[in-house]
This record gives structure tokens, sequence and C-alpha cells, in this order.
């Protein structure tokens, strides 16, 4: 598979062109975008904003117009001058055929692409021959759950994961460049081969998608009494199950043979817990007990592993629970409060309840503040739950 | 299975001992809590805050008197009047025995017990040939990350839904008393008999619970690298992953037939899903790409029939994102400005970036809100984005 450290020690071969990049790494050059959709539209009013020259141009001539408006850049003509970077920003099943068009086109410019699965766009780009010192994949880890020019926010990678994958034979000028540009975006870079990345994220996202989507589809049959005992843990198991079924079927089969390995692993869980199970349901329960505590264990154990705010190990939270008016202002006045205890609050979960004119707030906070904050709100005329 | 219609419309039993039921329907008696756990001792607490004598009993002399000092009752003892109604909130695999003592112990009392299974308490109960017309089971839906008395709170059943199943032969009286106990707890009431109880949890909670064990269980093997790359959407799915191991373990195994035959279809569906994925793996996709989406639009299906807010069907919020310093009191400023805007804040989702010493707010609001909203927290100095 492509290792990316390999041509990262070869001279750095700068193309033809006007590049600069200043002291804050931010290259002051046209950059042009192909696809203005979500994700090519949000960059462009994230590019254009650092001060980059953005050329737009997508198949549909309502949203390149729509991203133009929006403050994405200006259209592609032919006074147009050369792109010294491309960002591809079309739908997964034709990003690899863009990004070759792309690179004969321009001969100078380095190209990148956002799709979610980076094996296949690079299998497809060697089959045709593509000149890859000048290609580096991204994938910005940012979405919505609405798709569309229309949907687009310059801040949309402010703060999140963004993969830089260069293929084997990328230049070092074209890993530096498209990393400048994800700084830009203010994103956070990774930089890992296309094989690892598409494991990475067949495990830490697609898998979880997959099984949100599964999940949910057993809600269609269900009879309104049952769906209304739900709680909160099936909306936090299913709420990525709303997501775009165009997009998703492409990323999921872009991403086929990783995802099922990972698949294939919960398959045999699956498989032992529904044995175990049914024996226990027939009377047969020797060693079906073990299957069932270890399947929670286990989940346990995983999910402790997730990284906490800022990417720091988790720290343990209290929660301490409010009750608030179903009001305007309510929530703030608490909130307010909260600041002027001088305590940091570090995650806020609203549950508004059944058949209640009231909501309540968990506050998370670290433990050391629980008692001060309660004995604080509750002198500031609070309801809080003990 | 029982119909717990059938008995409803006999002539109500008023057994011995002195029970009153005021105008709001409260039953103002002695009721007696069998095991000072989470449930047990938050429910002595509710119920005392209403007005009941409640009597605590615990296995473990710590726990029960730790609910005694946290107001939920006194310790039961041979000067304790019989009560009137008795609540078992022993762990689910012995709850059927402690009813089972309870109704030949109290041969006045209704009894009920909180366990999230139901069905099989039932089983129990009929084989020991115990009284069931003073029987009624309850699952009140409530519960913590965290369990044991020093997790209790008087609230925690105020506006979830708690399920009254009576058993076939329930009298009108006791179904009654036990509706009229959760009333009191603050809680919505849903009545089932046991067998479409256990269908409808294991399909709405203990099913999720499942996947959500199962997704996080392959985050143990992952490199840091991966794990690096989580966002919002595999937190979600693997929040309740995190739940008490032992009390999980008995509830699966306690609705295995019902878990089992749900299980069983998300396994087809699995089954379904990893051949397509291995067809298109092998370049053989004929029909693999309508098994992934309508994986994922099956999804979206379900998603959409889990009820809103205050049981309502769904609302679609619109988001307004807004970048707030991490410090003490910045949420609560803006939650103040949004309020005194005249806003109605439906929900809202804090989102800590990576690398990044700010945090994002995302603020769900009815979507005709959206543009004032943006309009004066822009005014107002909030860097809002778009």
């Amino acid at each position: 598979m492509p290792q990316p450290a390999s041509d990262l020690s070869a001279p750095v071969r700068v193309p033809r062109g006007t590049v600069r990049v200043d002291s804050l790494g931010r290259v002051s050059s046209d950059v042009l975008i192909l696809g203005t959709g979500l994700i090519g539209t949000s960059l462009g009013i994230a590019l254009s904003r650092k001060g980059f020259r953005i050329q737009l141009n997508d198949p549909s001539p309502t949203a390149q117009a729509l991203a133009r408006d929006l403050g994405a850049g200006t259209l592609l003509d032919s006074t147009s001058p050369d792109p010294t970077l491309v960002i591809v920003a079309a739908p997964p099943d034709v990003a690899a055929a863009v990004v070759a068009d792309a690179l004969e086109r321009w001969p100078a410019a380095v190209v990148t692409d956002v799709a979610s699965v980076k094996r296949i766009i690079h299998e497809e780009l060697v089959r045709r021959g593509a000149d890859l010192s000048r290609y580096v994949g991204s994938h910005p880890m940012a979405g919505r759950e609405r798709t569309g020019a229309g949907a687009a926010r310059g801040d949309l990678f402010e703060g999140r994961a963004w993969v830089v994958v260069p293929a084997e034979s990328s230049s070092r000028y074209a890993v530096e460049m498209v990393t400048a540009i994800a700084h830009a975006a203010g994103s956070a870079v990774s930089t890992m081969d296309a094989a690892a990345h598409d494991e990475a994220v067949a495990a830490i996202s697609h898998m979880p998608q997959v099984f949100a989507s599964l999940v949910a589809a057993q809600l269609r049959g269900l009879d309104d009494r049952a769906l209304a005992l739900s709680g909160q843990g099936v909306r936090d198991v299913t709420r990525i199950a709303a997501s775009d079924p165009r997009l998703w079927t492409q990323i999921l089969a872009g991403n086929a043979g990783a995802i099922r390995d990972v698949l294939v692993r919960v398959q045999d869980n699956l498989g032992d817990l529904v044995a175990a199970l049914d024996r226990i349901d027939r009377g047969d329960g020797i060693g079906g007990l073990e299957v069932v505590n270890r399947t929670v264990l286990h989940g346990n154990a995983g999910r402790a592993r997730l990284p906490g705010k800022h990417g720091a190990a988790p720290t343990a939270y209290e929660p301490v629970t409010v009750v608030i008016p179903d009001e305007p202002g309510s929530l703030g006045r608490l909130l307010t409060d909260i600041g002027e205890a001088g305590v940091n609050l570090e995650d806020v979960r609203l549950d508004h309840g059944l058949e209640q004119p009231f909501g309540l707030a968990e506050i998370m906070v670290l433990p050391a503040a629980v008692e001060h904050l309660h004995t604080v709100l509750t002198e500031q005329g609070w309801r809080v739950l003990d």
C-alpha cells in the first residue's frame, strides 16, 4: 500500500505559477473548486475569507451560481488564471474521473479531492496512469444533515478532523499545500495512507452509520404504543440514521471491503449473542449469561476509549440536573447563574419530559464543582434535583 | 397472554386497611418499598414529598440506612403498620420471589414491582400460585448511568413513561392504585399486558442497547489514530454502551426471547448487507447497491417515526450555530441573549472542536425564528456561522 512518508524527504518541486506561502503557512493563490455542493461551497466561503482567490465550477448552473452568490468565489471561465490548487468536491463515485481530468487540464496544479473514501479513488487514478506526484487525497470530516450549496457554512471545517492522504508518489510540495489548505479551513490535520484511512473510517464512522440505520429500520414496523416508550437511548443510537441516502450509498459502496470486514466481526458477536439468548429462552442457559455479560462489558470498554473534549483523554463529569420552565430565556438565566458561580459547564443536555410543561437541563461539570453549584443554584431559587 | 382489560369491569374489591384516595387521585397511605437501590430510593424520596408514609427495607443495612438518610422514608420494623402498597424494587432476577413473599406476608396489600422485564416475573408468580388479583407489574422507564441509593433523585420519574402491566386477574382496585402511584411520581402512564410490554421494550430499548454495545466493542481494538477521527456520530451511537453490565445482563437475559426475535430480524438485514458489500468489493455488484441504498432508506423511515418533544409528532427544527468562548458564563450569556430575543430554544448541542480554544453551540429553533435570531445575535457581537 502507499507509504506517505516515502516521498516526503524528496526535494520540493515547485511548479509553474505564483504560489506564496506566508509566515502563517497560508497559500495565497488561485484555488479552483470543482463541485459546489455542501462541502465545495463551504470550502469556497472559508477560503475566500482567508484571502484565497476562489474559482467555482459545477455541472449544475444553478448550484454554481448559488455558491457564487453565497460568497464562495467567482465562476470559472476562459479568462480565469490557471489554478495552483484544484479541489475536487464531486460525489465519491465520480471523484477519480474528475481528479484525472483536472491533473491533465492543469498540468502545473496540485489536485486534491474531499471524498469520504480514498482507496478506490487512488486505485482508479493509478489505473488511468495519472500524475500522482501532484495528487494528494483529502477527507475533511465535516458534514451536515442537509446537503447542497444552500446548506453551506464557512465555518463547517473549524475544529474538525481533516485527513490528508498522500499517494506514495505525492510530492512533498503537494502534501504541504493540501495540509496548508486544511489548516486554513480551520481543521486539525491527520496524515494517513489510503488503506489506513479507509480502515479507520470504516470502523469509526461507516460501521456506526450502518448500525444506526439497521436499528432505526426496526422502528418502521412498531406500533405507536411501543414508539411512545422511546427514550433518549434509542434517539441517540439512531440520530445519524437520518442521513442522506444517496451520499451514504456511495460511501458504503466505495469502502465496501473495509466495512464488510468490520461488519463481519460484529456479525460474529451478534451471532454468539443470539445463540446465547436462544439458549436462555429455552431454559438451557449454561454459558449464555457469560456471553450476554461479555457483550455489555466489551461495550463499556470500547466506549471508554473514545477521546474526550479537545482530543484529550476522557474526563468523568458529573451531572447536576435542574428543572427549567419551558419558556424563552429560562435556560439562559440558568446558565448565566452557572457562569456567575464560576463553574465551567462542560456539556449540557436538555430533556423535555412527557406530559410535563417543563424540561430538565442536565449540566455536566467537574465532580469537584457539583456541591458548590448545587448550593448556589438552590439559593438562587432553581429547583435542583438531588 | 394476559388481557388486562378483562377484569377492569369487575367490581372493585377494597381490601382491609385504610386507603384514602383524594380528589387528585393520590393514595394517602402506607407504602413499603423493598429494595433501596437507585429506583427504590428515588421512589421513596418522590412519594415522601407527596405525603405518603414510606417504609424501607433492603438486604443491605448500609443501603437502607443511606436511603433513610436521603429522605426516602423510615425503616421497616415490627411496629410498622401494615402497608397498603408494597413496591418491590429488587433486581429483575429476584423480583418475582420478593413479590410472592410480599403477597403472602401482607395479605391485604397491593404489590407491584419495577423491573424492566415483565413476562418472566408474571410467569414465575403464576408458577408459585400467587394471588394475582393483588399484583400489578410496573416499569418506570427512568434510570441513570449510576446505580445505588447514593445516585437517587426524587425527580427521577418526572415526565418519564411508566408502563403499568396488569395481570389478567389483577383487580381494578390494584390497577388504579398502581396507576395513582405512577402519577404521583410524576410519570406518564401507559397500560399494556406483559407480553406487549416485553415486545415493545425489546424493540425500543433493549435492541438499541445491544447495538450500542456491539458497535462500542469494536472500538476496543482500534489504534489511537483511528479513534482520533471520532465525531459526534459514533459518540451518539455508543453513549448508552456505558451502562451498568450487571443490570443489563439481567434485563437482556430476562427478556431473552423477545430480544432474540428482534435481533434475528436485524441479523437478516445485516447478512443481506454484508453479502451485498462483498459482491461490490469483488466487482460483482449487481443488485448490491440496491441493498445498500435500501438499508439507508429504511433507516431514514424508521428514524422519522420517533415521536418528538412532549410525545407530539416530530417538528423539524433548524440549527443556528454560534461560536462560544470556552470560559465560564459565555454559554449563559448567549442563551440569555436568545431568550431576550423572544426565541424559544428547542434544544442545544455543544461541540468542542479539536485543537480549538472555543466551542460551537448548535441552537435548535423553529425554522421561522432562524433569520431573526441570526440578526439579533450578530448585532450583539456573537459570531454566528452561516
